[in-house]
């Protein structure tokens, strides 16, 4: 039986400390739910004594979830261990967390204070802690940065004076792996009493090394991991829980350990965290960026195809990642790939005209980033059947709107067999009132699931590029266009996704329309 | 003097490999122009023969590009490595590398061989580029997952054809630290020509450990390493230059080495290549994330404003970050952060006022991620004049738009002074004419920095969320609000920045305005 690594979550403490990030006390409640799912051993709740809606959202925490161990923070200070306390008591299963400055440069700049005041401060307030559980956790901040003697004084003190688990901070990401296994080890060669506490390490990611350095603590002795998810934190942010958790598990072979963790809610747990922090998770980012299972190159491609394990070390449903491996159509695709995409589409093509449509789409692909299914009927259509495919044409477009008026569209569309169509649609917006009218003269009803303008930079006079995003029976078809305004950007947006949609789905389109 | 290590840069090859990236002509050779200016040794420019434009761009960096080694990749065939020839042969230096499959699940189910063909095929490959020039680099796909044995035998024998750059690819993502300096101490032991050639790695972030990868094959001995910027690349992607770079500066102490890159450049490069490849930065990235430098914590705050080092390995300006170190206001910033900020807007407060007034702040920073400029002038206002602060307010927008009319806006504003004031003005789209019409009217000349609006996921309905950003003398005002009608949202936005900088910068408008 592998021994066990306890994951201990601070994205609600660390995670929102990350700048231009609070969440409201529902969506801290919501987060804790969704850390009890996925199998944490401990929640870092909050700071309570920061403000003192904090403190409220650990106490809710505490009461409602039961199934973890539900921590506060506290400065080792008495009236922040008394409010950590105060918004903990209720949990099945409370912990304080104190911590106080370690390193030379931040106690002589940062506290004014020097080694013997901190000492005895740091083992006055776990002893006071102590007193209310006997689950307090200390952290010597910046640990990394400090006098390793100094750390083995405070860490036998406060195990002393009833810190049970001892957490080494990298409080600014400075650490290197080798250098922190080295201090992993001298802690626990140095700190006569140190078999009484559990060991943790929290890493900042400032030099892109926090995953690593956690790993390495844990091969030295660490039994706790500070996380958050994805990555969220002060600065650089905090160590991604899911890199440790998929490290732990992918490499069992190599370290041996396991954690509580039930992965397929890793997914959810990302998403969640990314709504509510605001802090969009990039493609390229480890376990859960929308990259991470996306394959662009033609021979991982194909790889892929022959064995999925060719070109992948996690099976992407293990972290519940809906949509699973995908293969993107660009530029770098391999002819197997392009086949196997072009039979989903319903396209069975003899060799010769396979040879023909893979040319035409290299081509493409060439000049355009993601080759989209509309482009690949297109293509089809162009080369086998020598006509362009019919679609609805936007030929005119004009609204009225403010705030003393109600939003109003009118729209002139061409038909798939030639015939203008005129009509007009009121709306919540300008945007609203254009797919209203356009709906109602098309009688195509999707529901539209994103809208999105890109940031123009370069001043007033740049383009507006819109995105859209409709669905229609559990299928997603994408418009783009661009225009200086912004509005009729929009219209010719909807107008493509809807002649995609008509292209994959067969509909026409022209029900309830006005001829 | 500290040994060199080389930064072989692969941006525009593995980089373009992500899903949904694909770089035009003139962007690679945008992008390899900023790369010489970084100062990276060997730029591989693409793969040509996957695609005919592929080709073509690989041809014109070598041409245009002369600051930097370039390197065209290509498989183990003899097309590709003629193709990848002709792509850099006017390079000053021009480089090819040739990469095989060599782990046995890969040989096995993608190439369909055996060990001897493989070794045959890449020992005759190799001697063919040979002939084409010294600077032949050799990959074995896969290696970290391969028979280390095999993985001896097969850099042995393309060494002695004429590799002058042996490469080991992590290619999965699948090495931990430990294992991979292990695997290159063996390389060194047990490959008899090994002095011959460089040794480099290349690390993917399946498990986010590529940047330690990385530094611990460094460790044992490699001397180049293969990066992209921002990190980008397949799947989670490679690993990242400016991390690996500013580690080894940062921590030279540690390391002893160097790189020739001006690491100046790198937030410049970091912003190129975001916008060309569309792949958004989040914010927690180390090194270059918007947040990599950016303090939420109040206690954070307190000590970058004691002694900037307490809480930052690396200064922001080294990075070239123009903006440097930021403390962000928010619910966890405490009053020494809050009293210095208040005397950048211009405040000198008594120790009472600043009481009275960071009482009002820490309210409203528990309902509000980030309190900004604006709220800060309304709180001392509130606070300190019990009047609110006299701003121009709008009272009426409207407008008419559409492809085949001149986007007009009319606005009625009220000025400071409570006088009614209506114009109108045309732009090139109806934000566009809302702008000038608010400028004609307040006198106001702004240049617009920004445009925004948030992606909106709830369907037609929802409010569309406006972030405008307007400068003046340097001085950046941010206006945000929300509307259904985008258009209203855009205005009031506007309103919002203008009033900020007429806070703020105490002008009021007016000039030229209509009463």
């Amino acid at each position: 039986m592998p021994e066990k690594i306890f994951v201990f979550d601070t994205t609600l403490r660390d995670g929102e400390q990350s700048a231009g990030v609070a969440f409201t006390p529902q969506e801290k409640l919501e987060i804790a739910r969704q850390l009890e799912k996925l199998g944490v051993d401990v929640i870092e709740a909050g700071f309570p004594c920061s403000t003192p809606g904090d403190l409220d959202a650990v106490k809710t925490i505490a009461r409602e979830v039961r199934g973890a161990t539900i921590c506060a923070l506290a400065r080792a200070v008495q009236t922040d261990v008394d409010t950590a306390w105060e918004a903990v008591r209720e949990a099945a299963d409370p912990r304080i967390h104190v911590f106080i400055n370690s390193s030379d440069i931040q106690m002589a700049h940062q506290l004014h204070k020097d080694r013997e005041q901190v000492l005895t401060q740091a083992e006055a307030m776990v002893r006071h802690a102590a007193k209310y559980t006997s689950n307090v956790e200390f952290s010597p901040m910046d640990a990394t940065r400090s006098d390793p003697r100094f750390i083995f004084s405070i860490v036998e003190r406060c195990i002393e004076a009833g810190a049970t688990t001892i957490n080494i901070p990298d409080s600014v990401g400075y650490a290197i792996p080798e250098e922190l296994g080295a201090l992993f080890r001298a802690i626990f060669e140095n700190v006569p009493n140190i078999h009484k506490a559990r060991v943790s390490f929290h890493g900042q990611n400032d030099l892109g090394l926090c995953t690593a350095n956690t790993l390495t603590a844990i091969q030295n002795g660490a039994r706790q991991v500070e996380v958050t998810v994805n990555g969220i934190g002060e600065r650089a942010g905090n160590t991604s829980l899911e890199e440790v958790v998929m490290a732990i598990k992918t490499r069992k072979d190599f370290f041996g350990f396991e954690t509580g963790i039930n992965t397929r809610e890793i997914y959810r747990a990302s998403k969640l965290v990314e709504a509510y922090s605001g802090m969009p998770i990039q493609w390229n980012k480890a376990i859960v960026g929308k990259n991470a299972f996306r394959h662009g190159s033609g021979i991982h491609q194909d790889g892929i195809l022959k064995l999925r394990e060719t070109w992948e070390i996690m099976d992407p449903t293990e972290i519940g990642i809906p949509q699973g491996t995908q293969l993107v159509l660009g530029k770098l695709s391999g002819r197997h790939a392009f086949k196997v995409h072009m039979q989903e589409l319903g396209y069975e093509l003899t060799e010769e005209e396979l040879s023909r449509v893979f040319g035409a789409f290299k081509e493409l692909a060439d000049k355009k980033v993601e080759v989209d299914d509309r482009d690949l009927e297109a293509i089809v259509n162009a080369n086998l059947h020598g006509v362009e495919d019919a679609a609805w044409r936007l030929d005119m477009v004009q609204v009225s709107a403010g705030d003393h008026a109600t939003p109003t569209a009118t729209l002139r569309l061409v038909d798939p067999e030639g015939n203008i169509r005129t009509d007009a649609a009121t709306g919540d917006g300008p945007v609203d009132a254009v797919y209203r009218a356009m709906n109602r003269i098309t009688g195509l009803t999707p529901d539209l699931t994103e809208f999105s303008v890109k940031s123009v930079t370069e001043g007033i006079d740049a383009q507006g590029d819109v995105t859209i995003r409709i669905e229609e029976d559990g299928r997603v078809f994408t418009g783009r266009a661009s225009d200086t305004d912004i509005i009729v950007a929009s219209a010719k947006a909807y107008m493509n996704a809807l002649n995609r949609m008509i292209a994959v789905t067969g509909r026409r389109g022209g029900v309830g329309a006005n001829p």
